[in-house]
């Protein structure tokens, strides 16, 4: 024995040795389950020479069917079948050169959680709270900075890492579950091991270890649990598209088509519509998916079969082992269309009644319905992902509030976009947001204005889909209307220690913010109790006299919308409304408590949105 | 005997004697055809309480299936089914009260042209000429002015009758055929007896006459004979969606659901998104399709299936009488859908090879594709039309060529608009324009640019689909940049005595005319002997620097085409295109007649495009 070395992290399995003169350095994924709708497991094994070693299992039920190598000899690929009858627990993988074992592992499966193939992903019944974890809420001091990470803390750079971590997450839970919010997206958790702007999370440095300055695997399995106990869901942030420059691949990479244009960078030219268009030069459709982002985000080759094994794998894993209520895939479309399908597929299959959106940032709906689980594409392909995040409504929701109301211009655009849900398969499904992590402060966008704020909240919170909101938009978070990331994502005051403002305990707020703050909580607080909104039928008014009107309802339950840009007092005739308001006498405004009339015109305060509860 | 009336119209059927004191005014269709592919033929009687009598027919193979009355007495409409073996023929339909004969009339089945089921519509082989009959060239001062028609000559109104009419247009049939044009659409020559606006014809006042002041039925079934023999076909202009105030149905309407809103005008939205939006609310729907477009349209209610008969046969009517090849629908969408749907049903059914394009004038592709042949619609609805007018690419076109390139601004949203051709079922059966009898002129939109104007000609001529201009844009006619009519529809120089400037003959042309004439000519020329552009794919690249290429190919031809906006002389990088240049060491120009010599970059003119033939 010449050698101890932790395979799998102490924070999983317990150490173990290895026999012989081999480096076992990776085993992935680091542990599986049994009881899996899939009996097929991959385990990518990296050490050196590896390749050239014979595995052995001997475990019940646990068969292993074939290996597969690549054109680096230290990976290798082990394909298992578990058997239904399988039992949880330990067996050794041993690996020998004739009939001697040079190197052994430990592999553990594991019983999964009750009900985890049925789990209920996120929907309309919810509201989504998206946060950076660095950008949060600072809970330790001592993990700001950590020996095994390359950058460290210095919060006077708005690309630094600032030191939000799952600790400081945890302790606002009662915080985002008071507010009315039902659901969390951080952004990703994962290990960014990169000299500068890892903060963010979107460049994975290993994609089964969650960063050392936000906390442990076991920190975050702990705040899912902790957040579930309060009512609240976790979606986990994925990227499939790239990684980090930083990732332990690119110092041994697994084969030589695991990344896409490895030897001369190129970048992808983002001309998404490539990959559906019918005439497009196969050129375009290859530099699209296949150029990186930024010279530190390698661009993966998901059509490498072992690759798109690894990746589903990674998912299904993250799913199961910290009890996700779904999944947030980051630049859908930049990945191998077929390995898209494939990945929503296993997931959906694996988990039927899971949700996943995918970022597909384009005013294009015919391209964002395309990805939509259930649309018909006449070009063949099938998409298996429930949920898209509605791009087209942020921007529409942007022009329309801001532009001058017109025969084409103003709200009839959020109208017309809203209209064109007959391209969609689900539209239930598309998760409406006023702004998120890589847009401007929907507070900025809408000139300051608190009324037109109150509009787009309100139009978040009431049409059909999930809304969706980021961090800060309940204080009026700003920033300049030209993309800015560090103003965009900069630290939500209250979170550090010595912040002078407090939007957890409203401490420094200033009246305008308590009243956001108060309006939104409401809104959110009263979207729980009503069925309509939250999965009733939508039927809207094509946009009048700068009110755009529309209605949400089920058998039972009805509510009146009224959006609103008249800057100054009107009157909004109920004739157009009659068929929706069923011959009620009155109902009531949410927002005010008060009792509306419907005998006469309803009263419009100047840019004052309405809901009206019949 | 007691009156003599001509039932039916002497330019079709020798008058006959009505034996009794009944008036019968109207019998439509005037006639009809043995050896249709629908048995069914419904003819509308119309005379004074003409539905209290009982019709008989005695003629081998004619079946009198039914009748069918309305609240007006004055209509009877008859089933008849017309056996495969009936032969052409006239008959005798005698109506009866008791054993008493009150009326009779004549009936005539012809024997169908050759061929006339299985004839070829328009497609992309062709190039359409569009033109206003009113406004093209006045063959005949004779019938300027017609006693029977309220509207009189007035050259000095621009939106008055110039005069135009079917032997003027007969008289150039040669220019429009060596231009290179293969199909006419010359827009309505129905009847439009009324007071004002006549003179564009979308106010049809007798569905089964040409307009006195263009000509006779007999003078239009010839003009497609002589237009034929030169290789031209004629494509009718028809509108299902309203009529004209001055019809002679609004004096004795058919039934007192014949038209929508007969009682209290309301006028139509313009909002279609309304019948394809799942969350629309039905009155936005109903006063989309319901309203009428101006004060003289009564819109028509084609969910009355006696009118959706009537409109259906009046179509097929006109198909064999005048030989057509092809139907241009006027504002598709506005009438009922379902009705829509029948009635191409209908028509493609009896002529499997024939085409129709429907007007649908949005930039909104999903509405746009949803009414063609072959799309699935999510929400089940079939349409049958093979084309639709390409207004996604008419708008993208104008603001391609003028606005500043940038990266989503200038000539990447014409790649953009013809890159989402995945949501057409048929994408080559688009009709391409760069302007018609409703938008602003061509030249004038891009500045009075010729070199733009030639860069839209050559998109026009070269892009996928069905290539189609307007009279006079080959010799740079004008108009203000917002909507004029009377302007865009202004008369054909030379088409008038007395001209100073003719655009047949040349004389009086300005230098830059003449150019643009010959530009054209050539182009169109060309393209009749190349198949790569006619029929081929297409494949195009992400436009750069100012230029957009695309190629058209088939197995054995290519041609490359070079959009440029560039305002000075430049250079085009190959080696993009290498795949789609295969090897080739030169190519030609058809517009210069030079060798482009492919071992270089390409030596680009300022804002001038190329069409390379390899």
């Amino acid at each position: 024995m010449k050698k101890l070395i932790s395979v799998i992290g102490v924070w999983i399995l317990s150490s173990y040795a290895l026999a012989t003169d081999t480096l076992i350095k990776h085993v992935e994924p680091l542990s599986w389950w049994v009881g899996m709708q899939h009996s097929q497991l991959q385990l990518m094994v990296h050490g050196e020479n590896i390749s050239t070693l014979t595995p052995e299992i001997n475990y019940p039920g646990v068969t292993l069917v074939n290996t597969q190598t690549t054109d680096n000899k230290n990976f290798l690929f082990i394909n298992l079948n578990i058997s239904e009858a399988t039992k949880a627990g330990s067996f050794v993988i041993s690996f020998k050169s004739g009939d001697k074992q040079l190197a052994k592992i430990d592999y553990r499966l594991d019983t999964r959680a009750k009900n985890s193939a049925m789990r209920k992903g996120f929907s309309s019944n919810d509201v989504i709270y998206l946060l950076m974890p660095d950008r949060f809420a600072n809970g330790s001091a001592a993990n700001d900075s950590m020996a095994d990470q390359l950058e460290k803390y210095n919060r006077t750079l708005s690309g630094g890492r600032h030191g939000g971590d799952l600790k400081g997450m945890q302790e606002h839970l009662d915080y985002i579950a008071n507010m009315g919010f039902t659901m969390i997206w951080p952004t990703p958790l994962v290990e960014n091991n990169q000299l500068q702007y890892s903060y963010h999370g979107y460049s994975a440095t290993n994609h089964y270890k969650i960063d050392s300055r936000f906390g442990s695997n076991q920190d975050y399995k702990n705040y899912v649990i902790a957040a579930n106990k309060k009512g609240l869901g976790v979606i986990q942030d994925v990227v499939l598209n790239h990684i980090g420059s930083g990732h332990w691949w690119m110092k041994d990479m697994p084969a030589k088509d695991w990344i896409n244009f490895p030897d001369n960078y190129t970048q992808t030219t983002h001309r998404r519509t490539a990959i559906h268009d019918p005439h497009a030069a196969p050129e375009d459709a290859t530099l699209f998916t296949d150029g990186w982002f930024v010279p530190t985000m390698p661009d993966l080759n998901q059509r490498n079969p072992l690759l798109a094994t690894y990746l589903i794998q990674n998912s299904v894993w993250w799913i199961e082992y910290a009890n996700l209520s779904g999944i947030r895939e980051d630049t859908y479309s930049y990945s191998d269309k077929n390995f898209l399908s494939a990945w929503g597929k296993y997931l959906l299959e694996e988990y039927p009644n899971f949700n996943v959106v995918g970022e597909e940032w384009t005013s294009n709906q015919a391209i964002v319905a395309s990805w939509q689980k259930g649309k018909r594409n006449d070009n063949g392909y099938i998409s298996y992902i429930p949920s898209l995040m509605d791009f087209p409504v942020h921007d529409a929701m942007r022009t329309a509030l801001t532009e001058n109301e017109g025969w084409s211009t103003g709200l009839i655009k959020l109208y017309e976009t809203i209209a064109n849900d007959f391209i969609y398969a689900d539209p239930m499904n598309m998760v409406v947001f006023p702004e998120n992590h890589d847009t401007s402060r929907i507070f900025s966008a809408l000139n300051d204005d608190v009324n037109l704020y109150k509009n787009a909240m309100v139009l978040s919170v009431t049409t059909r889909g999930i809304p969706q909101f980021f961090y800060g938009s309940e204080v009026l978070a700003t920033s300049p209307k030209e993309r800015d990331d560090g103003a965009v994502r900069s630290d939500m005051p209250g979170g550090w220690a010595g912040d002078n403002i407090n939007a957890f305990s409203g401490k420094g707020l200033t009246p305008a913010q308590k009243d956001a703050q108060a309006f939104l909580k409401t809104l959110l607080n009263w979207r729980k109790t009503n069925e309509a909104v939250k999965t009733g039928k939508l039927v809207h008014y094509v946009p009048e006299n700068s009110t755009y009107v529309y209605f949400r309802y089920t058998d039972s339950k009805t509510v009146m919308v009224v959006l609103n840009k008249n800057t100054q007092d009107s009157k909004l005739d109920l004739a157009r409304f009659q068929n929706m308001l069923k011959g009620k006498a009155s109902g009531k405004d949410i927002l005010t408590s008060s009792v509306v009339d419907f005998s006469q015109p309803l009263t419009l305060k100047a840019r004052t949105p309405m809901v009206i509860e019949l």
